[in-house]
């Protein structure tokens, strides 16, 4: 093979700088997750298509992984299709016959699944976490991948509101923890959505409505109002709306402002009323470094939410969009026959919040992939005298190698400064005679001759 | 749908508990990786099939899961399988055209293929240990998974055999924290299995030959003869053979007895001094709890392996096949055009460890997925009063939570039983007028009345 090899596109390698890093952030948000009490699953990376193909709706339908057969698919022997559909040449039609299996796409229809299959085992209210990779066939940009981590936490079983007060404290600790302060925490509920558009008379016109409203920031007021007007939403409507553009100040400004403007809307009312629990909550609580914002634009995932909804903004001043969202459902499982299981959850944007904390310098120094000590390599009983010291520095947990060659001493030291390994261990016959090793702190350039004992308490620090 | 979901055979769900007593498992392996100065990477879950295929000969083909492309696959327009060859339907011919991407099957190709991809940015030696899932569409049975995790350690780039001494330790190092004491590593070298198809003057057939040597402990000494005899190898052949079965005794015994039989054979000879420098090293270091013995028919992926191999058998008593493998190749990256880099690994097998560490109830008990204390809900002022407690353990890493609703309170301590949550605070009206709090410990009953510094004292324990 002449050809340099490469990999998919949309996929990556991960060095070990990345996968450290990465970690990084996994274990912080792992550790919230558990002391928040939620409990972790795995699922497995395909599942039968059935459980997925339909749940995305066409275009998800579309970006699904699927796996292909095993054996001799094609067979008429098997449960193949039939000689005219096949002389057909039709990709849609084949597929269903020559794959049966798929990578998941989200964690959500998998937990989904989980719960209903398992749900004789689960105690509720379950409150899980997930972190796992899907899949997605989807055009490679900047930022975005075919192949990514999702880290869910979803608690099903329970429409108790202080769900939602507990997540809010959960994506201001996970970013405490990253050092990352000064997140906006976006909180929206949908019954306010559907109390506007009730007030407002565009209730069959729900989704044009919010997708337009949701680009307040981008296009403005005027470009709203275009859109809407476009979409056929009333000039009278509009003008009910004026109201909303002009949402600002504090959460208990804005909640009076929409108590006023939804005054007739039971549903509105009663997103309203959910709102202020969560607002007046977390105002008791305290928040540790990020702002709870109220933002009655914010839409995402319209079809999908029932109740609350979340989204995360970076700390101003960085350009990405959000780095996390989630939300209240009221049917997840239903779906699978199951009914009645209110859930809610959020989820981090792992990709994005590593760009981030790249961007502003906030991995800690300690982050690193690496190895505390090298030994040099002076020959066979010099490396074994090297790997008695690296034996007891390593059950001290100390991370230590010996270079597996007695190369030039130039080759030695090199491997150390392109790991960037910060200590250096010259041992001849000197140091073998009075029992001790020559320490050399690659950054200083210094050297001292101290014990194995010594060697430990320095590297340990 | 009315059918209760599934996921596909020879996939898993994980429940938390197992995804911790797993994660236990992984933990204890990464650590060692680790301190041994190996450092992770990660790399794409599917690869190009150029990439995997015709790696792991005819039958490793038939077992890769290759994905679909993506779209309208059998539009002509694309790069598509002609009019004719369509017609055969040839599910081999229409593989190669309506799919280019298969899930990896290892870890190893994969890593030869980063290694070349990345050469340039890579230290050598380069000290990697990679752990992710793999795929195999093999046929699913007791033990033997669809998708499973492999937790691979290589060097590449180096031949000093201080690394295969390092990874014998890793080994007992890994097993010794596991606390699987009394695993055997057994030790082998692929120099001296030539050395004696050469001795025996059957070079030609040394795969039948240890294939059949391969089996003496399950076949005994006549089977392996009457083996070896049918694959047309020698009686005279077979005499020569005849002390190789009476090898027993300590290493020194054994090596002994080897360089008697091989003294012809430059190869067998090289074996043996690789394996006695392994052995000698070891010596002088010593081992934690596990035992290392020479097992000269030890020969698993002989075509692979050039070198020193490896096999780890679980403590006496365990029925259950090899826990870890692993070897040295010579040649890891000629297939993908790096020629001459020499490497050596070990591979630990996930599924028959957590199978075994089980058998022996080895998992330590504070390897639980779950809460530590569980706060009623006695209505809307008493859930504030326990969420500001809440939060304050939580800052101290203790896993807390509040039951979601004001359910009645046989639910809720029905909840706290069922997920065998240790601890359980009751607060209200009187706690909440002395700031206390009334801890009562689910195992013993008791109950005591603490305020909140006594209490995360106690839940620090």
């Amino acid at each position: 093979m002449a050809q340099k090899p490469s990999i998919p596109k949309g996929t990556r390698d991960f060095s070990p700088q990345e996968v450290v890093q990465r970690n990084y952030i996994f274990d912080t948000i792992r550790t919230c997750f558990k002391t928040y009490g939620f409990q972790p699953i795995e699922t497995p990376s395909f599942e039968k298509s059935e459980t997925l193909m339909g749940k995305y709706g066409e275009e998800g339908d579309r970006l699904i992984f699927k796996i292909l057969n095993s054996g001799d698919y094609l067979n008429p022997n098997k449960r193949a299709i039939s000689e005219e559909e096949y002389a057909e040449r039709n990709s849609k039609k084949l597929t269903k016959y020559i794959s049966e299996k798929a990578l998941r796409y989200d964690l959500t229809v998998p937990f989904a699944r989980y719960v209903v299959q398992h749900q004789n085992e689960i105690t509720f209210p379950f409150k899980r976490y997930q972190i796992q990779p899907v899949w997605r066939a989807d055009r490679p940009q900047k930022g975005r991948f075919r192949e990514f981590f999702q880290c869910d936490a979803d608690v099903v079983g329970s429409d108790s509101l202080w769900q939602e007060v507990e997540l809010v404290q959960l994506y201001d600790d996970v970013f405490d923890k990253l050092n990352l302060k000064g997140v906006t925490i976006k909180l929206n509920n949908r019954k306010i959505l559907s109390g506007i558009a009730e007030v407002i008379g565009a209730e069959d016109k729900l989704i044009d409505f919010t997708v337009a409203l949701d680009k307040l920031d981008k296009i403005g007021e005027e470009g709203v109002i275009t859109e809407m007007k476009s979409k056929g939403i009333s000039d009278n409507a509009i003008d009910k709306l004026q109201p909303l553009f002009k949402v600002s100040g504090n959460a208990s400004e804005k909640l009076e402002l929409l108590k006023t403007l939804l005054v007739s809307s039971e549903i509105g009312c009663k997103g309203i009323s959910e709102l202020e629990f969560i607002t007046n909550s977390i105002e008791n609580l305290s928040l540790k470094s990020a702002n709870l914002e109220i933002d009655v634009t914010l839409a995402r995932g319209l079809n999908y939410y029932t109740g609350a909804i979340f989204e995360i903004a970076p700390p101003e001043g960085v350009k990405m969009g959000s780095i996390g969202g989630g939300g209240r459902y009221d049917d997840l499982t239903g779906i699978f026959g199951l009914k009645n299981m209110s859930g809610v959850g959020i989820s981090f944007g792992l990709d994005r919040i590593y760009l981030v904390l790249e961007e502003l310098n906030l991995f800690p120094e300690t982050v690193i992939s690496n190895t505390k000590v090298l030994f040099i390599n002076f020959g066979e009983k010099e490396a074994m005298y090297a790997m008695k010291a690296i034996s007891k520095l390593r059950v001290a947990g100390i991370s230590s190698e010996l270079y597996p060659d007695d190369a030039k001493m130039g080759k030695q030291m090199n491997y150390a400064n392109k790991r960037s390994i910060p200590f250096v261990i010259l041992a001849g016959d000197k140091e073998m005679e009075n029992q001790s090793f020559t320490l050399k702190d690659m950054n200083s350039g210094e050297q001292q001759t101290v014990t194995l004992e010594e060697l430990q308490g320095k590297l340990l620090v």
